[in-house]
């Protein structure tokens, strides 16, 4: 999949895969027979059932994809870590020493870190636009061509330093609202860094007021973002549910509710970040976050943490003997 | 271990092993070398600090025990299930086909059920006191006997039709309220079935209005509740955290609450459960659910869903690289 302008995305909207609801129905028949009072696995049911309209109720292979960039709009001083800290981490990410790697090896996925230009960090926003349009376009590319046509589920994370800064510009100028109303102590500012924050992307947000759709990625976002986009139509393309992790990624993803809401539907949210302004989003998208653990790490974390449930949700829908099967009594 | 009388269990109370406070310090250190920004990830870091202080911050061996028994005040009506049911559960267990054994099977713990005299059912607690003194007591001290000392982690669960109403009679004696306050549907009763349940509680609540402590679990309990009190007391004994299941694996435990609060204290609960109780008493015990996914199943589900969790909690910690250790530099 390779688009060649935004133009592209919006027509890609159109014709996308949909949830079957015919196979969504007959899983929800299985679960209506399966050895337990209906209903009584909870939101177990409900996942299995939407893995069950995506692609099929089970995940065999899950490809966790973690994309990584570097900010300008750091040199307006909104984290409190040093730049080189985003080329360390994905280091780190490489010999297996982050949090990533082990949440990953405990759910069974494939971990694929992509970085995306560390050594040229995007545009400061507050000076102009981010990112030019092909260098977006490029971005959302690679994001796509990373997707594994084999996988069965796919992890979405990032890693960027400053790029809570970008994540709250991104959803307030997708959703509206002040600035501070989306900003969070993201890797650890205190009240004069939020500060800090928020009147930087105030400066954004002004600058780049007539940007719409994805044009506001390009505007504000960066690349990690677009990569995050990319995936996701990708993913969507080949009916391979998506989990999209905290505020970062989730506001990453938002770029794409704004060409199509529909464009989400395959996409479930990992878990609520504790970063204040990933609870005002998940309600601006109309989802509900699998997990609640109140971690803030990034990374895919979140998601990755909540691969676990999937798995034990298809599980249980695969694996368990009907009423019939096993000779238990009904109501 | 195995208790004579209820008062070797008070006793057991005053001299049980305790949380270790250096051991969990250290691991709170640890958290906060790791290469992440310190507490991001969120309440994953305090289950890895939870098990440093009882066992040790890894889980090699998981068990898992389910507890199934049958009620004598099913002869009042309070369930839409024929007690039949319960021995074959416990036969879906033996053959692999219900919930728990998927659940056990993706977290890795090693399954195994008790029935407990199922063809004996304990006496209606309406007529007089479901067990005696010496009932209750052999089924705790099989409870006691079933934990393996090898187990890093105990789930906890249970099989039993009527259970939901032994769950809210043993929840209203021990804090208190209506009865009416404590019932929800269980596997599955209507309006008239759940104010049916308050009825057959409040009747059983007025005869053994002057139990106290233990005595409550023999007049409104049953052998599963028993024996869910005698292997908390054995892994307490032997430093193994408990995962709880739901109301009822929780309303059995709270029995032991009722003899010392300190009891549970090596105790999580592994999910909120959507029977409505559980929630007013898991804040009456002063705990907070690992989980919510709205499950009501039993049979330690929601406890070993949590596991998961537990693991990929113990694998951020032992894990992941220190910010020394990769080479990141700090905030």
């Amino acid at each position: 999949m390779m688009f060649a302008d935004f133009d592209a995305i919006a027509a890609f909207a159109a014709t996308a895969p949909q949830f079957d609801e015919a196979a969504a129905a007959a899983a929800r028949a299985r679960q209506n027979a399966l050895t337990k009072p209906p209903g009584s696995l909870g939101r177990l049911e409900d996942i299995a059932v939407f893995f069950a309209g995506w692609r099929g109720p089970d995940v065999g292979q899950a490809q966790a994809l973690v994309f990584a960039g570097n900010h300008g709009v750091c040199a307006q001083g909104v984290s409190p870590y040093p730049q080189a800290v985003t080329a360390q981490m994905v280091a780190n990410f490489a010999h297996g020493g982050a949090a990533i790697n082990q949440l990953c090896r405990v759910a069974g996925a494939d971990l694929g870190v992509m970085a995306l230009e560390l050594d040229r960090p995007t545009q400061d926003f507050t000076q102009g636009p981010a990112m030019t349009v092909a260098e977006t376009l490029e971005a959302i590319n690679r994001g796509a061509a990373a997707v594994d046509p084999d996988a069965d589920v796919l992890i979405l994370g990032e890693m960027g330093i400053g790029n809570s800064t970008i994540a709250a510009a991104l959803a307030a100028a997708l959703f509206g609202g002040a600035a501070a109303e989306w900003v969070g102590p993201g890797t650890g500012s205190d009240a004069a860094g939020m500060a800090r924050k928020a009147d930087v992307i105030e400066r954004g947000l002004a600058l780049h007021r007539d940007a719409a759709g994805l044009a506001i990625l390009a505007a504000l976002g960066g690349r990690e973002q677009a990569a995050i986009c990319g995936a996701v139509l990708a993913a969507r393309g080949l009916r391979i549910p998506v989990l999209l992790d905290g505020f970062i990624c989730t506001a990453a993803a938002a770029a794409l509710h704004a060409v199509s809401p529909g464009l989400l539907d395959h996409c479930l949210i990992g878990h609520a970040s504790a970063e204040p302004g990933h609870r005002k989003l998940i309600a601006a998208l109309g989802k509900r976050a699998v997990l609640d653990f109140d971690m803030r790490l990034g990374e895919g974390s979140g998601a990755a943490l909540a691969l676990n449930i999937v798995r034990a949700a298809l599980a249980c829908h695969n694996g368990m003997a009907t009423f019939g099967e096993a000779g238990v009594s009904e109501a």
